[in-house]
This record gives C-alpha cells, structure tokens and sequence, in this order.
C-alpha cells in the first residue's frame, strides 16, 4: 500500500503544461493523490491534479510527488492505456476519470452521459467486444489510434446484418484531451470489411 | 540561392535516430545537400541522407549543415507536409522523395509503382481532388492524420455511384516512416459519409 501524499493541486493547460491552481479554489487544500499501479490519481478532479508525472523519488522523500512541466507522450499513452482498461472491463463508474463532461463525438457533443451510453450500447450489440490497440501516436494534447477488434456482434452493427458471424476490422480514432480527459473524438470505422466478409462469409482480417 | 553542401551522409535508424553510413558505401562521398525552403534535401536519398534537421548557423559557418540527434515530432510533420505538397501538386518525378520503394499500404506491399499508381488513379477519378490536413498527430517514427476532401468525383468513387456530385468526406490515415520515408500506410475512409450523401443528395458534411 503506497502512501497517500497531499499535494498542491495543479491543473493542466489546454496544451498539457501544468499550471498552478487559482488561489482560494477549494481544491488547494482538498487534493488528495493516491498512487496507483498506473501512475493515476484518484481525486474528484482526477488526472487534472498533475500527478500525470508522478515522481517516486520525491515521494520517497516526502515530496509532493508531482512533477511540473508539460505532459509527455508516454504520459498522454498511459491515461489512454488507462482509458482502454476501463472500456474493456466496463468500470463505467470509472469513466468520467477519462472522458470530459463535455465531450464531443465526430462533432456530435454527446457529453459523458451519451458517451456512456453509446458504449453500453456497443457491448450490448457485441458482448465478447474487446478494444485491442494495434498502434498508439502521442503528441499531446492528442492521441491517434488503430485499435483492432475481432468479434462476434449479434443481430446488426452498424445496420449490417451479421447475426452472430465472426467479423475483424479496425477503427482510426483521434482524441484531444483537455485537462488530462478526452474533450473530443473523431473516429472512423472500417465499415467496408464488414461488409465484405458479411458478404463473402469469410471471417477474414481486414486491411 | 542558397549554397550547396557537401556533408557526409547519415542514415536514419528505423526509430529516427541517425547513425553514420557504413564505410565503402557509395554515398559517403557523393552526397550533396541543397537546403529548400521546406528545409528538404535533394539528394538521391533525399532525406535519407540525415539533413532533416538542418541548422542555418552551421551553415553560415560553413560546416555540414546537420544536426544529428532523434527526429523530432516536428521534423516528421514537416517531412509530412512535403509529402502532401508533392501529392497535391501532382509532381509524381519527387514521390520517392517521400515514399519507400517496398510501401505497404493496408498490409498491401504494392511498392513505390503501385502506390504512384494509386495516386493517379484517384486524380483521374476526382480531377479536383485536393488533401487537406485537418490533423496530425506526429510520434516519431509515426504520424497520425485526419485528412478532409471536398471533392466532385466522376463516375463511381469505391464502387458508389458519386456522377459528378460534391461529396465531402474524411480519412483517417496512419503511417510508419523507415529511414524518413512512408514504409507502411493503415488507412480507413468514411465511405458511411460519402454514401449518405449521394442517398440523401445533401454533399453535407461528415463528421
């Protein structure tokens, strides 16, 4: 059991630098950070609290346990490592530690209780769905992914008929993150190969 | 005009980082660099040859004009929008410039040929094509892009019957560079937009 270290909070800028809190907000003296095995912070304002560079050495010391300076790529990858852990055992309870309150999909402001919404529809339609990451390209404040999935939806996805037929195809998603929480998504689904192998019944990869 | 270089070569390691060109090759004595606007070499390795990241003082100096080091987010995005320059312009005699000679594109190894190829295809298909860059998510030795089209196809566009219509649609498009080059493509289409277009005959945009 780590320590539970109280820390100034710091909030993240649009671009991922931290900055101090404004003085007299109430989380100056309410932050309270938990290391987790994934370098996350559990507080009410989560990720936003800039424990994203979580320093041992200085919580051995009896620092604050946060770094200051702009997030990196690997920091950005392991919220969105953390993100996916969530989707795939379903931790809803857990979800607006990644997603923002206000988040936007392909346009769509959808905000975190419609983007919830959507993924239990999804596990609804595919109940052995698992999101597998092939590719992840950090620059924050964005992240780029090809995740792959290889499933077994039952009646229709994406208004194709697959009833029940094993089917494999990728989606090229981007997120932007705002305050260490994805503020908006634009992805794209690679509808096509479900088709073709719909059609051609072959349950092959896609490209 | 700016002066032309002569530099020792240096090769791109896959991960970006340079490493000195193996002694005896040809090119240790036949490199010449000439610095562009778009801080681009023409060489017959082209950016191969380790001047991405060229360095003006040096060249005041009279040195070689490369900086050695890791490729840069930046250095990746300015190769990047060479590349979309070169496809925009149509100015295929500069393509290798840009693309390996063994690219895959969607696990495809169709090579140098077969995507110029591909790329002359789609301008005969959609003689007003243009790429717009709406995004790039630049990691080293990766890029993300979200690329915008806004386009009158004639004919049939991946197999739907577009006739000259204004569709409006997006990729999503990953690549792996090798040596500063595009070695492998992952690429999704909205093909969902462009049909509900034509279904709804709006030319809205997608999302």
């Amino acid at each position: 059991m780590l320590p539970i270290i109280r820390a100034a909070p710091r909030m993240l800028s649009d671009n991922g630098t931290m900055r101090p809190p404004l003085a007299g907000t109430p989380e100056r003296k309410s932050a309270v950070c938990v290391q987790s095995g994934r370098q996350r912070c559990r507080t009410r304002r989560s990720f936003a609290d800039g424990c994203l560079r979580w320093d041992p050495a200085r919580v051995k010391m009896g620092g604050a346990g946060c770094q200051e300076g702009p997030m990196t790529p690997q920091d950005l990858s392991d919220i969105y490592n953390g993100y996916i852990d969530c989707l795939n055992t379903q931790d809803w309870g857990r979800l607006g530690e990644f997603v923002h309150d206000d988040v936007e999909h392909n346009e769509n402001r959808i905000g975190l209780p419609g983007y919830r919404d959507m993924l239990e529809g999804d596990f609804r339609a595919i109940p052995d769905l698992r999101f597998n990451i092939g590719l992840i390209v950090s620059q924050p404040p964005c992240i780029a992914a090809r995740l792959h999935f290889d499933c077994t939806p039952i009646g229709s996805l994406f208004d194709l008929p697959v009833d029940g037929k094993r089917v494999r195809f990728d989606e090229n998603v981007f997120y932007r993150f705002t305050g260490g929480k994805i503020r908006q998504v634009w992805s794209i689904i690679d509808k096509a190969a479900i088709t073709a192998q719909i059609r051609d019944g072959n349950g092959g990869a896609t490209g």
